[in-house]
């Protein structure tokens, strides 16, 4: 009954149908989210270690919370306080929380690659939630979660992906994700943050917030980063919001039923001005009811757990 | 059966049968608190978020323990690390936890009137645990219950708070509980400390310990915070215990069998002489011990449970 | 049916007969811990708070996943945040943990002989997860079970221990345990890491790391704290590895079937090179491993709980 342990380590890799499989097993886990008594036996007596090496109680909890309604024993690590700060490596650290025996470790580490590194040295399920500028898998698919839920299907689409294109593992994820579903992805941000050679994905790439929006059914703000003013990639974060920002103003350029998506926490006022991020496009909290689906899709497919009888 | 969720935000406005509701259903979940199995399954499939913008470990240990007994899942979501420190508002964060489906939002939060302003705009239930210098409804009818369980009734009781009464919700929380319970309450502290206007609430003022403790049937100690000290709201440590401290001299002040209680951490030789403390007549711990049935029953009324199934 | 409460302070007062059967019931609950489903109902309706006054996910979390796999409520208390950072001592933060009814105290402390303090003013049981440069029982017996788990017994086996021996609660643990399990212990570390009179406890004491090997069914190698060097006990962490880190080179010094153990987290490079610490005579991982099933078995016996009856 019970299917192979499998990685989430990126989209990238991942084939179109085990996309499709994630987002089907998360509309069954929304209906178990939205239950009066949440809980589901699926992952009794599995453990999942969310091992936090970049704090983020935002994900962190996300994920927790879809282990708990799948009743794992959900346990938190973070690098603070531990052993890493007593200088231990990435991978004895993992190789030993493998050893006290956990099913999955959720892993977000600020350097790219770390969880495809983890995932060749232990035995369990390794799930990718946020690797560097990299990938973030589960951010994707609860984007595509989202979009499919208003549209059926995600074939035709357009999606712009607008801000700090650079250095944003949402993008990235997304670009792979929302094109491997048949949608067009444009991209836009200042020259600063685009990084080069990305058309060779597959997008459109721009710097006209008002091209990049024009017809496109959904736009994707990305949160933008303020170390990366310092940084001097752009001058400052009046000067972004005024070209980059999505101002009620500029909802004049969107298509009359574009979706508004963020993957937060919003910079009021920066990407978005307050009227658009609680407007009536905007589907921000939709993903973030839908990132505790997602991720309880995630999970019991990390355990080899079947979708279809884990609701029961 | 369910009945419908109910927040809880202070008790200034919590009718005299609510609170009294709440202390009987306390009276139950104490029963299930020292049982050999102390596991009931009435928050099966609920989700408790405690949310703390303020660090307190005590009182979320209380909230947390107060929920697993109870079978629900519960979720410590910390300010420090999360996406307050990247700028989010309190409304955002407050809407995205909600958006992840928890049936209760505990909060704690620095500013007045925090947990009102979130319950506003969230559909889950919410209980303050503490909102700046306002309210700290748990802590009062944990109090409420130390006493009642001593005496029946508060009936014409006199109830002395003493120390920081300006900034401290455990006094304005008490000051109505005690009161709509039937009590009468003296409050009393250096001048300083002492809120203009608060002889309005109905109690008696003044700064003499000895003429306040004269005759109370229950004599609270406020924990002096040691940064009021260095806002020279009193000189010296040394100088606040001599005038406003509990030394086992000044015992001789109350009546035989008053009460001691401290919401803690006690500073001991401060508020309170170890003897005095650790003495007959401190109830500091039970008011521990009922802290943890009180929550129980407090989150069981968010959820919209009835208290009277909910020990089985 | 159910036994006393037993605390778990140190080994130096614990009978061999306890050790033993503490040992035997961790290998049942080893088993336990490689099901597919590890999950037993064995402490359900119980609380374990793990109070950590010194931080350590390492251990907190093995303690965790232990509880929370024998269907205990497992509640972190640290001191950062907490009652203590406002001033509360070490006893009033512990009988407040003790009157919200946790079953068990699973105590870390700076200060030996703390949770000692502690036991004797609470009415739970008390598991010392290490205090000070003094005891830390729960690695003494993972690292018991470990060498028993590949010997059979340790009757007339000889084990070297290598390094900071002055400061290792690690150390002194494993002497008294290894002792009366009937192996035979030699020190090694320099000079400025022995601590004086340290003969008495019957173990064969010297500066020589050949020496010390010579001959041994196990070399545990003790972590070396960085700051030892700063305050000048060995000249520095090159000169410390060239004299007592355990080489490749060196292997040659051991016996062929010599076992090498390490508490973690290691300090690769100084006390092990990689070879060794990676190799087949490195038990390293299974420690790790066995140090939840010895935690499981360490709780069961706190709860009162006959081991026999918990693998059900």
């Amino acid at each position: 009954m019970a299917h192979a342990r499998r990685h989430l380590l990126g989209i990238e890799t991942l084939p179109r149908e085990e996309i499709e499989a994630i987002l089907d097993s998360a509309a069954s886990m929304k209906e178990v989210l939205r239950r009066d008594i949440k809980k589901v036996p699926a992952l009794r007596g599995k453990t999942v270690i969310n091992c936090f090496f970049e704090s983020s109680t935002r994900t962190r909890s996300s994920f927790e919370i879809a282990a708990k309604i799948l009743s794992a024993d959900a346990v938190n690590w973070s690098s603070s306080g531990s052993s890493v700060s007593k200088g231990e490596t990435l991978i004895d650290t993992a190789r030993n929380l493998e050893a006290m025996r956990p099913d999955i470790l959720v892993i977000r580490h600020a350097a790219s690659g770390a969880p495809h590194l983890v995932a060749q040295r232990v035995g369990c399920a390794v799930v990718n939630a946020g690797d560097g500028a990299h990938e973030h898998p589960s951010q994707a698919l609860l984007d595509a979660f989202t979009l499919r839920e208003r549209w059926g299907s995600l074939e035709g689409r357009t999606v712009a992906i607008v801000g700090d294109i650079r250095h944003s593992r949402v993008a990235r994820s997304n670009v792979y994700c929302l094109q491997k579903l048949g949608a067009k992805v444009r991209l836009c941000g200042p020259p600063t943050m685009l990084p080069i050679g990305i058309e060779k994905l597959g997008c459109e790439v721009g710097s006209d917030l008002r091209a990049a929006v024009a017809g496109a059914d959904a736009v994707m703000m990305l949160r933008i980063q303020q170390e990366r003013i310092s940084e001097s990639l752009f001058p400052t974060t009046r000067e972004y919001s005024r070209f980059y920002g999505l101002s009620r103003a500029k909802l004049d350029w969107l298509k009359e039923d574009a979706l508004v998506l963020h993957p937060g926490p919003i910079n009021r006022g920066v990407e978005l001005e307050p009227e658009v991020a609680d407007g009536s496009r905007s589907v921000i909290l939709d993903q973030v009811e839908n990132g505790v689906a997602v991720r309880m899709a995630i999970l019991l497919r990390a355990a080899g757990m079947p979708a279809e009888a884990s609701a029961a």
